[in-house]
């Protein structure tokens, strides 16, 4: 069987520096492409391209939004090192930067050192026993992203009731639709999967500048663990910070994105 | 007056898309000049090249050590818009990559749009009911850096009594020690400033993979406050979080570095 994601982030090599993609429709925010889904795309060429297999952090600025249809992948390889590989990658549509990204690649299954954790994954109802937070919403507002995804949460949050709750937050558990299982990169998706902490402030669309990705752990089959929040608007810019776990409780992965309130 | 901030991240245009520079032994840390310093120089040159002023993001992957030194930074503008200028620079020793950073660039002083926080600066006594943390160590184990910053924090830390806490958060003020006002470009260099969170769990280097600045806002004169916390220790790596506001409480920056425990 040939999962969804597998399918929409499939890379060609075209030569040695070059891969070619096709962007679907699939992964449709309301502003099109979503971002964690682009990212994903150059970090799967950054994967094949160098000798290690995992995005132990990867950078991302996002110069044009993405549109469906043909990309071309560029990556060019920095230092490639006993623990870790780095590389450059661009991804154009016609002829232009979409995203631009720095990557550091390790196999994080090898890492081992010191163990400290002083966090906890969120306190969340068993997934079956959650809702969907999107049972309410009329799926004619819903965009093609949604379908990606299930979604659990222990109550609907405030944008799906029509009352944002003024609490740029959510817990929640994710995995993707189709039963593909999470994987290191998969977690440069999923920090961008959930419904846009904006939604509780009233806002429906913003635009991501930058997003980093770190990957800590290779995750376990089943569910994931979201806990995202937002806590400085200031001049129209946010954060959005995204803490992953596994269905184990095990931490997999730390993300942040700057954004800009607006299309 | 020239500062010492200024003076050891200048920087001097060799061709449109070259500068050079020159790194000095006075931000040293235990393991060779301090990576914010190093980012400052790489962020410098870009704030110089590109027609926007402020490094509104900038996402930066470290490669080699750096040394004290001449360096040379290639910058390659990717976009210029109306808001946002964004570029691609590349600090080299001895022509070999020590840091490769994306930079967003904006005139962050022009910044309007909605503003909502939700997180306070730290609740710190005034900086002159503070206390000097390294006050009760020996210089000559106090590395260069430690001389280019005042420092207050509420108590000495746990490592300056030779007892780490065991929990890696600081909450500090700091600014230059010669006078020199913060401002957005200092800001790349302030979120690595503070002794490593590390000093609190027995650790005395660790090594930064990737760290992302993201600069919010003009600080005014005066003392800065920042926030630092490492909540996730898994495999050797860490992530060291800072929050920076200005005197007058109003938030200016975010960083986030991952790193590796060990030289």
């Amino acid at each position: 069987m040939t999962f969804e994601f597998d399918e929409d982030t499939a890379v060609t090599r075209v030569d040695d520096a070059t891969f070619a993609a096709q962007v679907t429709e699939r992964w449709n925010t309301f502003a099109g492409p979503n971002g964690g889904y682009i990212l994903s795309i150059a970090a799967r060429a950054l994967a094949v391209h160098l000798p290690m297999p995992d995005p132990l952090a990867v950078s991302a600025h996002f110069l044009r939004p993405a549109t469906p249809g043909p990309a071309t992948i560029h990556v060019e390889s920095l230092k490639s090192g006993r623990r870790h590989a780095s590389a450059l990658t661009r991804l154009q549509q016609n002829g232009k930067d979409v995203l631009v990204a720095l990557g550091t690649y390790a196999d994080v299954s090898k890492a081992s050192g010191r163990e400290l954790l002083l966090n906890e994954p969120p306190a969340l109802r068993d997934p079956d026993g959650g809702v969907d937070p999107g049972a309410g919403i009329d799926p004619a507002f819903m965009p093609p992203i949604a379908q990606r995804f299930v979604y659990r949460t222990d109550a609907p949050p405030g944008f799906a009731l029509g009352k944002p709750s003024g609490r740029p937050a959510y817990d929640a558990w994710i995995r993707f639709a189709d039963g593909r299982e999470p994987d290191p990169l998969a977690l440069t998706m999923f920090p961008d999967a959930l419904f846009p902490t904006i939604f509780e402030i009233g806002e429906l669309i913003s635009t991501t500048v930058e997003m980093s990705v770190h990957v800590r752990a290779v995750p376990a089959p089943g569910w994931l663990t979201m806990r995202v929040s937002s806590r400085h608007i200031t001049g129209g810019y946010h954060e959005e910070d995204v803490e992953i776990w596994d269905q184990r409780g095990t931490f997999v992965a730390q993300a942040r994105q700057l954004a800009l309130l607006g299309g």
